[in-house]
């Protein structure tokens, strides 16, 4: 066997078998494999596509590049659940403690965030001592006491897919579905969970832009995952514009707990309730998925939720005083109104653009080594088909510099689209496929 | 201007500009742009195609990319020829001084040559003494005395192209038109000639063996040389079976001789009276080509061509001896036949067969570094068409070696197809196209 043939077998049409692709993906990672001849195959791939069982193929080899997780030290069925992303998604926030008052084993392995969206650890961060850096014994422990314990990635989860993304990133070939589908699937096989449930935004504020796309992905996803014995659920939710109010770190904490006690805002209340009765049903801790949904919501009225959130956060090292009084998180030093000049309905919120507002405050990364800011972001207070008079708050930014609040404001001014007639809400689940 | 950008327009379909070809071309040659990212455009370039500008401005990039010869000292219009190669192809033997009789400036760098098609140089090494390390000033005096002179590569040609070529050798994507049609005109540019000949040989024994691909190759050399300003043709010549009848290098200048004297093949007398007419018009040496003709086939009358010969040989160290006598070249211990053992008509030799099998007696290069047999060869006593008798002779090994001998009838055996039926005759020229 040789990579030569390998491209020209993909070139012509050709699909490649469970051998070749382990060979391509073992002596690519070793090495042996120039990156110039996997570039071309990259390429090759774009244009001839994946069969479902090559890149179920191609997600398996790269997961067992590196480690793969053992959970089996946690009691029950093991469930993940991944976003591709999104501005304002604090999603595992909410979605982690709920779930877990359920006795669903919440075992994750979670990233910092990069570019216009957020990660989960460094939202968390917010908490003065909150830390990731458990060792084994004591992450199985809180998992299988609290129900939920988040690390960071510490292990080494399919190096293969690191160093393919890394040269699809500066190659043109990062928008084949497949190979987006079995990068991001890739390091989930290797995470150990038994089921898992996706969230793939669809929309301006996402990777996938197009729903049609959004669709696709998601299909490939749960395809691979099935294909590797996964239960799986994908739901496509919409990022058209912020999930909920809050963009930035601190402030998407506050948005947390106030959802978890009962007072979220609609779209993010529904989307945790969508996603989590997927994940409750397939953890088997409820029948049907009204069932699941019921005990979820019973989860945030009776405080159960909430109480799993403050466990968690303590467990971690979080001061709970801070979890009982969240205004004691860290804070911006101005607050300023962005005011709307014009009567109507808001048809559009640039997301992306918010997401990098919010980077412009300082509430992001620009790279990998950049320090974020953890109280600066914005709040919207107008979200689409509101209606909105003139004079009246659009969103609240948060800053430590005048210079970036005057920036911010101005960006955020134009990041609205207002018009004069009746603007229809949008469903924030576009569409739910799963395989059980 | 960044090459990941020129990738991605690439595999959108879009069209490189001029400035972009040639930021690409510089910076790969100089390795500012990686291998990796060059593979990806090349695959890119297989399922989008260029066009022709972007062909020619891809073409003159390479060539400017090292020394462009200046032949500004050479007398007249300067009409280079150039074979993509075939088996048998002893053309340039005989072409050169026809048309170097008539007074057509033949300046030429040759190559050797590598796997199954010989090389002009190592041919023209039959005779003792004959060497192709001039200095510029004798190959100038050379061309402006006897009208013919040939060089060894020395000059740095289109170095661009010679890393592009090894890349696209190991990444399945040599066999794309544009690619292909820009490699080989980047030389010929460099090279210097205002006027060029292509002989592209289609068929079993030729690089493209389909006809209509062979057509499509011409057709894109000659829309980049006519874009660049050089005087184009292109004439597709059948490589389905041999050229003349002698295959290896002391065979060939033998049967080139003889065509020199008004005694050759018949395939390979209309060969180089089609290339040698195009020639002649280009370099301007007569008005039609019907008149080009004419004139070349009185100089293999008069003995004008063979004259030219022997001096050129003279000139570059050969002994005029062993043109006067060409049984004085290099023989072969073994001479043996090859009998037929049904009688019938030739249909078909495999002619990439013919040529693997000269290079096992010993007449060619498996690498680079392989040291040539000059006596070795075969020759070709029937050709496709010919009625042939049980007992008769099909062909006529030259071998140094008895083992080698042995399997070279076998396989000579094996290469020919005898059938009952009659078979027609192909015209060796299956089309011409030309620019003026």
């Amino acid at each position: 066997m040789n990579m030569y043939d390998l491209i020209v077998k993909k070139k012509r049409g050709g699909e490649l078998t469970k051998d070749e692709i382990a060979y391509m993906i073992t002596n690519y990672t070793n090495g042996s494999i120039p990156d110039y001849q996997m570039s071309a195959m990259m390429m090759a791939i774009c244009f001839q596509g994946m069969t479902p069982e090559e890149t179920k193929d191609l997600t398996l080899a790269m997961a067992q590049s590196g480690d793969m997780l053992d959970l089996s030290e946690i009691e029950g069925i093991k469930v993940d659940k991944h976003s591709t992303g999104g501005v304002g998604d604090k999603t595992s926030l909410v979605l982690g403690p709920m779930v877990a008052s359920l006795g669903v084993a919440v075992a994750k392995m979670s990233g910092r965030g990069l570019g216009h969206t957020g990660g989960t650890i460094d939202k968390l961060e917010s908490f003065t001592g909150f830390h990731t850096s458990l060792s084994n014994e004591q992450f199985i422990k809180n998992v299988n006491m609290i129900h939920m314990a988040i690390v960071g990635q510490t292990a080494d989860l399919a190096p293969a897919d690191k160093k393919l993304y890394a040269l699809r990133d500066v190659t043109g070939t990062v928008d084949q579905m497949s190979l987006i589908a079995s990068s991001i699937m890739s390091k989930k096989l290797a995470s150990g969970a038994d089921a898992i449930v996706l969230d793939v935004k669809t929309g301006d504020g996402a990777f996938m832009k197009k729903l049609e796309d959004s669709i696709a992905l998601a299909q490939a996803m749960v395809s691979i995952g099935k294909l590797a014995g996964r239960k799986m659920t994908a739901v496509i939710s919409e990022m058209d514009q912020p999930l909920g109010n809050a963009v930035g770190n601190a402030l998407e904490v506050k948005e947390a707990i106030e959802t978890l006690k009962g007072n979220g805002p609609e779209d993010l209340v529904e989307l945790v309730l969508t996603l989590g009765s997927h994940m409750v049903v397939a953890a088997e801790k409820a029948e049907t998925l009204d069932e699941a949904r019921e005990k979820l919501e019973l989860s945030l009225q009776d405080g159960s939720a909430f109480e799993t959130f403050k466990k968690f956060i303590v467990a971690q090292g979080g001061l709970e005083d801070e979890v009982l009084h969240p205004e004691k998180l860290p804070a911006a030093k101005y607050v300023e109104e962005v005011i709307c000049e014009e009567e109507g309905y808001v048809s559009k919120i640039q997301t992306e653009q918010i997401g990098r507002i919010s980077l412009l405050l300082g509430g992001g990364r620009e790279t990998k080594e950049s320090e974020i800011d953890l109280a600066v972001g914005l709040v919207l207070n107008k979200k689409r088909g509101d209606r909105v008079l003139k004079g009246e708050s659009l969103a609240t930014i948060h800053a430590n510099d005048l210079e970036k609040l005057e920036l911010a404001k101005q960006r955020l001014q134009n990041a609205y689209t207002i018009v004069k007639e009746e603007v229809k809400k949008e469903p924030v689940i576009k569409k739910v496929i799963y395989t059980y």
